[in-house]
């Protein structure tokens, strides 16, 4: 007999309805981080909650996910809620919970995307392509990782034997689900999160940190982003300031024809 | 007798406390926008529901507002809940409804901030001093930009009469509350929203719009906001991509000697 072993990130969305507002889902310790699940595998899951949603209208728009606590290992719960439809948009209020406790909590906007007047603004950093660029090797200390092939062009992990403090904080990567999967809204606001913190780099060395909020814009329809295929994203990423335990990052992720797909925004905690 | 008007910001941020998680606020003409009142002026106010609930505990990090429908004149009430209290950050849901309508929701994050290793990344950009910039004349055709002070070094309010298309949406300019008034996190919030959409100045045309969803991070604790007072801060915008009725703008406040006191961003439907 054959047996389908589905994709890491189709095995973390299937989550279960529970009627209602109410969907079942567990932890996987392939989407491992240091402490609980990989915050871009919980985005994917609440924005998926509400795609799965009998009441869903529309395609991500906008996608904010603050998280409160480690998820534990095992059973979670997610309620997503309709808080209100109109004619071009609907919003959603999002909780994640393990028994009574909220270990994360957002909203998404759905909306009804239609032919406009169209223009970029921000131009796609000029990078070689994918197949010019080598993949990362090493064994990261964590799992989830390695669901990701990075080709880092610009900023990739330091090395902390090394590794000494930098100006900038950018990262430019293509990077793309390991196995490869074809694009959706989930796996791009998963990928959103792909970045390591960037305090490594500005310090070069290993600082506790975790991300607190998680803002993501979806510029992209579903039909754009199956054009993109499983072929890599670029992704780009900075920070602006490091002040008092917290800092922000905002990242881009384009097409590799260079249409920008995602922008994602993030505050971080650091720990000295 | 003297009577005591109070700053139009202050008489919005009036929210009467109805018990439990529950604030009841209006509308005022002051800030008035084309449809409803200036989704800046609702965004602090959901901030301000939080801050004025007894469980509250830190400063602003993080504020999400989705902008649902136009805020109809007269009452309104916040529901501002907490979903968790952890040893450094506190989560809120914040829903804002007239009746049974949802007018806006979201959600924000307070946290304790401490002193840790610090470090600019973004530079504030080269300006003239506010003083040396003349502020912008003009009778708005809606109340809410009589609420501020605009001085202008680059991207001005678009004169349709003469406008033509521009290749990028950037818009640099001190502004301060009118009349002056001392900054704090609520200020901060409504000032994030201040950028007239930036498909006008794209499209040097009229284009009905509406902020979708708007998200703003705090860089600064309460004394770096005292210490700048009611001086301008200095405030730069700019788009990133316009596509099938939305694109995304994002947003810098920078206080007078150079430190970024909030970034911001959103998205805006427009219709062509």
């Amino acid at each position: 007999m054959m047996s389908t072993v589905p994709h890491p990130l189709d095995a973390a969305l299937a989550l279960q309805p529970l009627g209602g507002d109410r969907f079942a889902g567990r932890t996987l310790p392939e989407w491992g981080n240091m402490v609980g699940p990989y915050g871009g595998i919980t985005a994917a899951q609440l924005l998926q909650a509400a795609r799965l949603h009998p009441q869903c209208l529309g395609e991500a728009l906008a996608l904010t996910v603050n998280f409160a606590g480690a998820v534990g290992d095992g059973a979670f719960e997610i309620e997503a809620r309709v808080m209100r439809t109109t004619r071009t948009t609907q919003h959603w209020n999002l909780v994640q919970r393990q028994g009574d406790v909220v270990c994360s909590s957002g909203s998404a906007v759905f909306a009804l995307r239609r032919p406009t007047w169209t223009s970029p603004e921000l131009v796609m950093p000029s990078v070689p392509p994918a197949a010019q660029v080598p993949p990362a090797r090493g064994e990261p200390p964590v799992q989830w990782p390695r669901r990701y092939e990075f080709r880092f062009v610009e900023g990739a992990w330091p090395d902390f034997r090394h590794a000494r403090e930098e100006a900038d904080s950018r990262t430019l990567m293509w990077v793309r689900d390991e196995p490869p999967r074809p694009l959706d809204a989930p796996a791009l606001a998963a990928i959103a999160d792909v970045f390591y913190p960037r305090v490594f780099r500005r310090r070069g060395r290993f600082t506790p940190s975790g991300t607190i909020t998680l803002t993501t814009y979806f510029h992209a329809d579903a039909a754009a982003l199956a054009a993109q295929g499983d072929r890599p994203v670029l992704a780009a990423a900075r920070g602006r300031r490091f002040t008092l335990g917290f800092f922000d990052q905002s990242a881009e992720i384009w097409s590799d024809d260079g249409l920008l797909l995602a922008s994602s925004h993030q505050v971080v905690y650091f720990k000295d």
